[in-house]
């Protein structure tokens, strides 16, 4: 029998432990038989040997395991979800979920805060006062019965093992793993009992994974596992070099997407993006049965189905009536408003779109440590998007803050041209042949 | 100013933290504002990745700032001792203590407990009955005032960085780095505040570093690091394939010891290591004065100074005149002797002295756990050594235990091949040029 020293020199030494070893390292780590200071000398063994598929399944399996899963009691529908690395203005799952029940699939998302410079579906949700996100299974179960869908946050019995290595890698420099990245996010997923899984593995300067490469990495590693478990998986890669959207913040978000359900023209990123996403679900939750997924989806929202679904949800888990009715009042953006305008000419090439984040942060909108408040009321409103031609003295952003803002306070972030830039496919999904697909 | 984090995430990528940033990480660990977690993980990033000579420098330098040194009163003499980096039968500090007193020197070692398969002078010693080892600065003063030597062992007080980073280091697999090793064995023995100090880096199957190779990387940054402080170092490097002398255990190495400084006649390489450490000590001590420094040694042994100065220590460290009447009876082997006799005739070619180290811990010479008592009687005697003809029958080790031993408990430790193996060099002084001499 191995002990944890014995394991953690062996992956010192670049050796792939078994599910056993690995299974009894983590069980002893839950129990307090494994010390923190000795998980953390593995994980920092982890981030520069690397794990082996095998490992990261085994890892995710624990993580499963440590905590509860969602009763697999399905009311007859297709189940499915979808993940997305994050990013700045990453919004479709405020879409996805009340587009995707209105279609008769059930979306079991369990989402998250915000995470470094990225926004988080549940922080932004919270600018719905009443908005109830946190349930037992038992009363998950209830709300998607009864809506298909239910906006859903992590208990404390779900994941156990992840919550405790999530916390300490975030101490102790052991994030960059992509095996840890992988069995962290496959690890809270799976435990919502999926049939299909949509992965949106984002790169770029707003993304975890700047490079494509790295962001292809991730992405195989999570299609390799995700299917290990037997869920039916795609991997969409989308691009983070600038925010997704017109809006980045909270309420400016959830407003964005309200809108997209109500079928008002939104920013055709943000859009295509959504909708790609919405089939890939569609497609896993409705496999083979010959139905035209794409117009059925643009037909719910025209019809005003997905909005209304959206609206029956929200209800459900406790926004009453009056901010039903005053929905687009209470999720305007701050009062004060600052026009940053382009000091130049030329072509709008780059976006420090990672900067964007750490901006929406210093308004409020994010945490800087745990216990930071958060603001809903922030935003930034996009007017040029990379690829535009922009003129000396026109609007290239607008910042909402909730208190008085001078020009001092924005950085340096849009970078501008004298030629229009090269812009590639904004949404790739992940080769097959990278993935090992058999033909 | 750069978090804990910060630094970690560093050494992942191989950077290089300087002397500031170190200062304030260890500074931070001893307040207790970074985790053992936290450097569990920069360890084992230091593992991996490596320490540059200045991190190792100033890590030292914390580690002998985290405690006190010895006061820099040296009654006139010059400050020398040795280390060594252990092995089996390694004896020569309990020689070479009243050895160099008698010559003149000042010998202030703060001596260690055994260490995995390897002896410890502090648990050797313990065989003599009432010698206290354990003394603060100001009572070892007055001992080392008047011997010139004592026998003792580091108190709370001194190195206490090096006592936390070593405990962590054993349970978290990351002990074997060349920078670490480095600042812990000079953190402990620079707080001696020594003039010159030699270095016995051990090499072979009952070494540390299995591999001269290895050894020499540890003996070049052992010596960088200690000549940075301005303390006057000769390294030598000696062979551990196979032990050390023709005993090892407690009470029979101290039994050694004492015949070589009563001047009976001792195994061959065991004299000569000693005689050789002994040498290089007094070239440090009494640099540059036209001594024939070996003839001289040789004199205070055969003169009985050395052995005499020998009983002045133990005797002002607590033994009692009894104890000295009776030292040959105290250090005699365990009673129940196992004779080991070769199954085949051959030239004794390999000796696994690790398992021969893991045998004595077996026999209960050693530790298993921190808190195993140890006794003080187990020993083997090694009759034949490597490149010895061996014929079928003929005793190669004896055991002697306390308790009665069956043929059953002996592994497999001697290999013999037909032909006599190739001998080298058993004593190697660390070459100049390795060592980055300016000429």
């Amino acid at each position: 029998m191995k002990t944890a020293v014995d394991l953690i020199e062996a992956k010192k030494r670049g050796e792939t432990a078994s599910r056993e070893e690995l299974r009894a390292f983590f069980g002893g780590y839950m129990e307090g038989k494994v010390a923190d200071y000795q998980m953390s000398a593995w994980l920092m063994a982890v981030c520069l040997k690397g794990l082996e598929p095998s490992e990261t399944l085994a890892l995710t399996e624990c993580i499963i395991e440590s905590g509860t899963s969602r009763p697999k009691e399905n009311f007859g529908k297709p189940v499915v979800d979808k993940h997305s690395t994050g990013g700045v203005g990453d919004k479709p799952t405020i879409v996805l979920l009340p587009l995707l029940a209105s279609m008769g699939a059930l979306v079991p998302t369990l989402a998250g805060r915000g995470l470094g410079h990225t926004g988080g579906t549940v922080d932004k949700l919270e600018a719905i006062p009443g908005l109830r996100q946190m349930f037992s299974w038992e009363e998950g179960q209830k709300l998607l019965g009864e809506n298909g869908a239910a906006f859903m946050t992590q208990s404390d019995e779900v994941a156990r093992l992840d919550k405790r290595l999530y916390a300490l890698r975030d101490v102790t420099g052991t994030v960059d793993s992509v095996g840890l990245i992988t069995s962290s996010i496959l690890g809270k997923k799976l435990s919502e009992s999926l049939d299909g899984l949509v992965l949106d593995v984002k790169y770029g300067s707003g993304a975890f994974m700047r490079t494509y490469e790295d962001a292809e990495k991730l992405a195989l590693s999570l299609f390799q596992v995700a299917t290990s478990f037997g869920v039916r998986t795609e991997v969409i890669l989308t691009d983070m070099n600038e925010p997704l959207g017109e809006w980045a913040g909270n309420g400016v978000e959830v407003m964005e997407a309200v809108k997209m359900l109500r079928g008002e023209k939104t920013e055709e990123r943000f859009y295509n993006v959504t909708m790609s996403l919405a089939e890939a679900m569609c497609r896993l939750a409705f496999p083979h049965d010959g139905r035209d997924l794409k117009a059925e989806l643009e037909h719910k929202i025209k019809s005003g189905e997905a909005y209304e679904r959206f609206l029956k949800i929200i209800s459900a888990q406790g926004a009453s009536a009056e901010t039903v009715a005053k929905l687009d009042e209470i999720l305007a953006p701050a009062e004060h408003r600052l026009v940053l305008k382009s000091g130049e000419s030329g072509y709008l090439k780059e976006i420090d779109t990672f900067a964007l984040g750490k901006l929406l942060i210093s308004l409020g909108a994010g945490r800087r440590v745990l216990t930071d408040p958060i603001d809903h009321k922030p935003g930034l409103r996009f007017v040029k998007r990379i690829g535009e031609r922009v003129e000396k003295g026109e609007p290239i952003m607008e910042i909402y803050s909730s208190r008085p803002l001078g020009a001092e306070d924005v950085p340096g972030i849009f970078v501008l041209g004298n030629d229009p830039p090269d812009l590639g496919e904004y949404i790739r999904p992940l080769k097959p042949q990278a993935a090992n697909f058999k033909e």
